[in-house]
């Protein structure tokens, strides 16, 4: 890191990278008032709102070396996960941003065009925010404020004989992250893209509202399949079999396996941060389904059933007997 | 620190230090989903709703050899503060907490304990909660919603003519971190109210609250009187002639400048962290002013008053020439 002038602990410099973060486009008819004053004003509304919170830390969630943008994006494209899952539309957005003293203003300039892009993408207006500094690493805390136009998707619905699906395909960002921890001499295009998926996830946002009022349970894979979906059976009080034949994985993970000789089903199974959906349907959902896929040109792959008994367990034939998730403290586990 | 099974590095610890933090009690009815899914689901309403966001951080908004409790307690009182300066009633809680992997347990215990003890006093309800941990200091971003059930007090409306008020009194909470930074050999009782000003502030809500409609225009003293008097004059652009003669201070602060040899009018005007409010008010707010105070049991104190021009500008005799604030980032004034 550079010190002197160049880095935000310079006075003045401070309040300048502030601004960055706190940039203002135009600002929606709902919001009444946004940055500036002591507290956004959003306006009152019938419709039931979902909000979350999700924090990104460099060093944690992104690489030190990568471009600092990554960590902005994904500030807010965890949180968009979580409103994906449930049904709901991401509308507002506070973000508490702690920098390093030693930040360079090129770096947190990065930050910002990242963070904005994101918020850009999915429509969002950032309408509160507090930046202080910090001697830790640059942490990003950002709520997520949005209406929910349907019933909200909830994670204790799944039902026996109900289908288990997951967007998208599993293990992409667990191999991005180990690509970029480690990266290989020879650097096939495929990589590129599971780096992507690593560095800038966009989760299914447009399938996750359709699919409102249409499946029983959802949920957003952030710490790995086989961890969310023992947390959406535990809701539920239901077991899951899953399938592990017929998980969906994509070619350039199909790539990276082959080349570094890693089981691509434990990549898909426990990888952490695919920001993918899961979730379970019955057969009468079938056509809702199909508009919800078609709609948002969305992959949609069933993986398994929902089951009476054994609650919370997910199980099935070529899965590890104890279910492990992602670990982003890597405290390991006990024996 | 400790390290070992003492700390929540240890495996399983983690998941147990969360639940502290994510403990619930009763749900208030607009909560229709708590922390447990992947997002809270609150009720909508008619009314137009505040939401905020500060973070606190060990080392630099509370000292690391204090009670725990006291980081968590200022979690929620510096966004008290902020709703309780636009008329606001805090009712919704989004939490984020980075917490280091050497924390020792019982200090997290504290933690959850002040932060709830907080949550408590003013009525709010913990809805949503991330909780990840960090290589670097214990680091809270407290996000808070709630209804406005009157007009938005904002930073903008003080016009030229209105009386500017104070609450409470100015220059404790800089004189009680002073004290734990450096504690004396002596130590009068008094020292223990200063302390408990700067550790654990109780900001004026039902003040404020009652203020909404009353008061022209409010902001809440976070970073000096000084520096917040400023910000709301420059967003109404007028200037406020400041009587420093008037300033309120405690007989605790009094003995303590004493006994040090500092200057109270500084620490007044100067020293962060009071979370008291200053507002404008004209004549007409006379009557409900007075049954603001008395309903509350509020001290309030006019110090001043709004001109027309110089916007932006805190003056007064006796004031220094350029107004300083409290800056946490430490990183001195440019010459």
């Amino acid at each position: 890191m550079t010190t002197g002038d160049d880095t935000i602990a310079h006075s003045g410099e401070f309040s300048l990278i502030e601004s960055l973060f706190h940039r203002q486009r135009e600002l929606p008819p709902d919001v009444r008032l946004g940055i500036g004053d002591d507290a956004a004003v959003l306006a009152g509304g019938a419709a039931d709102r979902a909000a979350a919170v999700d924090t990104v830390i460099e060093g944690v969630h992104a690489l030190p070396g990568r471009d600092a943008g990554d960590l902005g994006w994904k500030a807010v494209a965890v949180n968009v996960s979580d409103l994906a899952a449930m049904g709901a539309r991401p509308a507002h957005a506070l973000l508490a941003a702690a920098l390093p003293g030693d930040l360079p203003r090129a770096r947190a300039e990065a930050l910002a065009e990242g963070l904005h892009a994101a918020l850009s993408e999915w429509g969002i207006a950032l309408v509160g925010g507090d930046t202080v500094a910090t001697p830790g690493p640059l942490t990003l805390s950002l709520t997520l404020l949005g209406p929910l136009e349907g019933p909200a998707l909830r994670r204790g619905g799944a039902r026996p004989g109900d289908t288990v699906y997951v967007t998208g395909t599993l293990g992409d960002a667990a191999a991005g992250l180990a690509l970029q921890r480690d990266p290989p001499g020879e650097w096939p295009a495929a990589y590129d893209w599971l780096v992507a998926r690593h560095a800038r996830p966009r989760p299914p946002l447009a399938f996750g509202r359709a699919l409102a009022g249409v499946a029983a349970a959802a949920i957003d894979i952030s710490d790995g399949l086989l961890a969310d979906l023992g947390r959406l059976a535990a809701a539920s009080g239901v077991g899951i079999e899953l399938d592990a034949g017929r998980l969906p994985l994509s070619a350039p993970m199909g790539e990276y396996a082959w080349a570094t000789g890693s089981d691509p089903r434990t990549l898909a199974l426990s990888g952490g941060e695919d920001f993918e959906l899961a979730f379970t349907a019955g057969a009468e959902a079938f056509e809702g389904l199909h508009r919800a896929k078609y709609a948002s040109d969305t992959r949609l792959t069933p993986i398994g059933r929902v089951v009476a008994g054994r609650p919370g367990e997910v199980f099935g034939e070529g899965l590890p007997a104890t279910a492990g998730g992602y670990d982003h403290f890597g405290g390991g586990e006990d024996p």
